[in-house]
C-alpha cells in the first residue's frame, strides 16, 4: 500500500524549508503539531495537521492507519554519507590505534583503507551483495529512508565502475532510496602518484557519466592525498561534464578543503573536522552543505571537532551523517544525532533538520523529500518518544518504532507499542 | 529451562579472574575460544571449551541448544551504575544546556535533579513501575544480565525507603538480576543544609539496613554537594554498621572524591571525570573499582574525561557503565562500550572486562558472575559479530542477538540470525 494515514502522534515535527541557518534563516526550534497526523496517497504527502482535521478530510475506509499515539513523527531520516560496499575486517587495526599506533604505522602493518580496497577487489559479487543486504537492513531499522552510498574501495576504473554497478543493482534488495556517488578520488592507490591518479579519475569520469548511476562525483581534498589544485581540476572537469560534486575535506588535517569545495561548487563538503575557523569565516555563507560526522571524529580520535557552531553562525547549512564504512560499522543515524547534539553543541532541532531537510539539500532532493510538506514523498520516521527533543537524551537506544517509505510501512515493532 | 548448551560460536570470550589491571595483572587481550561452546546446568556453567569437546560430554538429548554460529559469546554484561526509578521530563532543559546555559541557570529555571525529585515524589507507584518495566526491557534487550539500580530521587527518609522498596518489588517484573543501592546522599535537597542533610542520611541508615534491600550505601563527594568530611562521616557510619559503600565522586569538579572514596573503603567510585592526575597517582593501586561513565561525560559536556589510562597504569581496576538516569536515557551498554573505547583510549578487551568481571567486582559479585568459568551463573550475552573487537566498531548498532540469564534465554532474534 502506498496510501496511509498516520494519526494521534504526540508530536509531528514539521521541518519547513528553512534548514539550519540555510540562507540565513535560523531554525532553532521545530514546528510541532500536537496530536498530529499525516495523510499519504499514492506515496505522496497530501495532508499534515491535527488528527481530527486530517481524519475529517482523509479518514476514508480501506486506507491503512498507523496509530502513533504517544510517539513522534519526523520527516523520513536521510543518511547522506556512507561507504557501504566493502569487504574485509579492520577491527584488529583499530585496537592498535586505540593503543596509540599512528595511521602510518597502521598502513605499514597492512591496515588502513588500502586493506579494504584489496579485500573488496577480491570479494565476489554475492559476498558483497550479502553484506549490503545486512547493512541496509540495519540502517533502515535504525530509522533511515534515504541513503547516500559511495563507491571508492575499487580505485581502478574497472573496479570503481563495477562498484557503482553493484550499488545500482542493490536497489533491488532494499526499500531504502539510494543516492549513489562516485568516489574514485577516495585515496591515492599504493604505487600510483597523486597526479597520475588524478588524471586517471578524470579519464574515468566520462565512463561514470555514461554509466548513468552516480548522481555525484565525490572528490577528496586532504593533505597527503589530493591537493587543492588536484581537487580543483576534478571539480572543474565535473562541472564541465555536468555531474554534481561533493567533497571529502579536512578530515585529517587542515587542507584548504572547505574553501576548495565551495569554490569548486560542491553541493556538500563532508568531515570538515580540521577546517580552521579563519577559513570558515573567510568562506562565510554558502549553499554548500557542511556534512559533519561525529562518529568518525569519535572513532578516529581526532584532536578537534568540526566547528558546527561557527558554520551555523556563518549561515552555512549543516547536515549530520554517520559515515558507515570499513572502519566505522555504526548503522544508527538516531544514535549519531543523539551524539551530535552534545558533540557539536547543536540543539535537537538543529540535528533533526541536519538529518532531514539539510541532508536532502546535500543530495539535491530538497524538492522531493526532507520535510513534511504536501506533495513531498511519504517518507516518515516514527520514534517511540513523546517529544523530538528526547532523541538527544537517548544515545544508542533504539527509539525507532516505524519507518515509512513512500507511504509503505517498512518496519513495525508491535511489542514495543503495546508495552 | 535453566539447562542450555550454546554451541558453534565464532568466538567465546573467556574473561578469567584478572580484570583490567586488577591487582597489577593486565588484561590487554581476551582469551578466545574459536568454535567455542558453553554448557549450563541448573543455571550454572558446567563447561566452557571447544564445541566438539563440550558436546561430547554435555550434548545430551532434551537439552536446549542455542546455535551461535558466526557469533560471539561474552559473559553476561553487567550494568553497574543506573538510576532507573524516576518520573518527569528533562529534555527541554537539555536544549538550554546545549545552547550554553549553566547548571545553576538550569536550576534557577526549575530544572536539574531537583525537578526529577519533585516529579518522582508526586508520581504514583503504578506510573513508576510502568516506567521501570519499559526501562528494564530496553536495558535487557541491549545485552545486560545484571543491573545496579540506585535510589536517590526521594531525598527524605520516607521517600528513599519507599524507592528502595519499589526497586525491590520491581524484581518481579524483570529477569534482570538487580543489585540495589541506597543513594540518599545524591544531592542536597533544596532548603536543607549539607550538614543537616548528612545527619539525616546517617539517621536513615539504620532503617535502610533494617529494610534489607540495599546492598550498598552510595555516597556523593562533590564540590557544592557533600564535602570530603561529610562523605567520610557517611563512609565511617556505613563501615560501623556493616553496609558496603560506593561513591559518586568528582563528576563536576575536582572534589577529593577519589581519595575520599578509597580512604573510606568504598567498593567503587563512580564518574571520576575531574579527578586530578596527581590524586590518581597519590592514591596509586587499590581494589576500589573506578566506574567510568562516558555517556555522562558526553551528555554533560564535561571539560575533561576521566583519565582511564592513568588509572589502569596505576593498577586501578576500571569498569564502564552507562548511567541511565533522568538526564541520560541511554539504555544500551554495548553502545556505551563502543563509545568508551575511543573516548578513554581503552581496547575492546579492556572495555569488555570493564562491563563483565570488573563490573562484577564493583557489585561484589565476582565470585558468582562476570566471567565464563565453571560454577558461575549461566549468564551470557551473545553478539551478532564474529570477533569481540567488532563491538568497538559499531557504536549504536544493535549487535545483541541473545541474552541468557541463569541458563534461560531471554531474547531471541531469529530474523537477524537467518539473514
Amino acid at each position: 500500500m502506498s496510501d496511509l494515514n498516520v494519526v494521534n502522534a504526540a508530536e509531528v515535527a514539521v521541518v519547513a524549508d528553512r534548514g539550519v541557518s540555510r540562507r540565513g534563516r535560523d531554525q532553532r526550534e521545530l514546528d510541532l503539531i500536537a496530536d498530529g497526523a499525516v495523510a499519504i496517497r499514492g506515496g505522496r504527502i497530501v495532508a499534515v495537521g491535527r488528527t481530527p482535521d486530517v481524519l475529517k478530510e482523509w479518514g476514508e475506509d480501506g486506507v491503512a492507519t498507523l496509530d502513533a499515539s504517544g510517539q513522534t513523527v519526523l520527516p523520513g531520516l536521510i543518511e547522506c554519507h556512507s561507504h557501504p560496499l566493502f569487504s574485509g575486517k579492520r577491527h584488529a587495526e583499530y585496537q592498535l590505534r586505540l593503543d596509540g599506533a599512528s595511521l602510518s604505522e597502521i598502513a605499514a602493518a597492512g591496515g588502513g583503507i588500502w586493506s579494504t580496497v584489496v579485500a573488496t577487489r577480491e570479494a565476489d559479487d554475492r559476498t558483497l551483495m550479502a553484506a549490503l543486504d545486512t547493512t541496509y537492513a540495519r540502517i533502515l531499522a535504525a530509522g533511515v529512508t534515504t541513503l547516500e552510498a559511495k563507491s571508492g574501495y575499487g580505485l581502478t576504473p574497472a573496479h570503481e565502475l563495477h562498484q557503482l554497478e553493484l550499488l545500482d543493482r542493490s536497489r533491488a534488495i532494499t526499500p531504502l532510496s539510494l543516492v549513489i556517488s562516485y568516489l574514485g578520488a577516495h585515496v591515492v592507490p599504493d604505487g600510483v602518484g597523486a597526479d597520475a591518479y588524478t588524471s586517471e579519475v578524470l579519464e574515468t569520469l566520462p565512463a561514470v557519466i555514461d554509466q548513468g548511476i552516480a548522481a555525484f562525483h565525490d572528490i577528496t581534498c586532504e593533505a597527503g592525498l589530493f591537493t587543492p589544485e588536484q581537487a580543483a581540476s576534478m571539480f572543474a572537469a565535473s562541472r564541465a561534464r555536468g555531474i554534481r560534486t561533493k567533497a571529502h575535506a579536512d578530515a585529517w588535517a587542515s587542507s584548504h578543503g572547505w574553501e576548495t569545495a565551495v569554490a569548486g561548487g560542491a553541493v556538500s563538503a563532508e568531515h570538515l573536522t580540521y577546517t580552521p575557523d579563519d577559513e570558515i569565516r573567510g568562506v562565510g555563507g554558502t549553499d554548500t552543505i557542511a556534512v559533519l560526522l561525529p562518529q568518525a571524529e569519535l572513532v578516529y580520535m581526532t584532536e578537534r571537532r568540526a566547528n558546527a557552531r561557527l558554520l551555523i553562525d556563518q549561515h552555512v547549512p549543516v547536515a549530520i551523517a554517520t559515515d558507515y564504512c570499513s572502519s566505522i560499522h555504526a548503522t544508527s543515524l538516531t544514535t549519531t544525532l543523539g551524539m551530535a547534539a552534545p558533540w557539536f553543541r547543536m540543539t535537537a532541532a538543529e540535528v533533526i533538520v541536519g538529518a532531514t531537510l539539510n541532508a536532502a539539500y546535500a543530495l539535491r532532493l530538497e524538492g522531493d523529500r526532507g520535510s513534511l510538506e504536501v506533495g513531498k514523498r511519504g517518507d516518515l520516521t516514527v520514534l517511540d518518544i513523546e517529544h523530538p527533543n528526547e532523541l538527544t537524551l537517548a544515545v544508542g537506544q533504539s527509539v525507532v518504532s516505524d519507518v515509512v517509505i513512500g507511504g509503505e510501512i517498512q518496519q513495525r515493532e508491535p511489542d514495543r507499542r503495546t508495552r
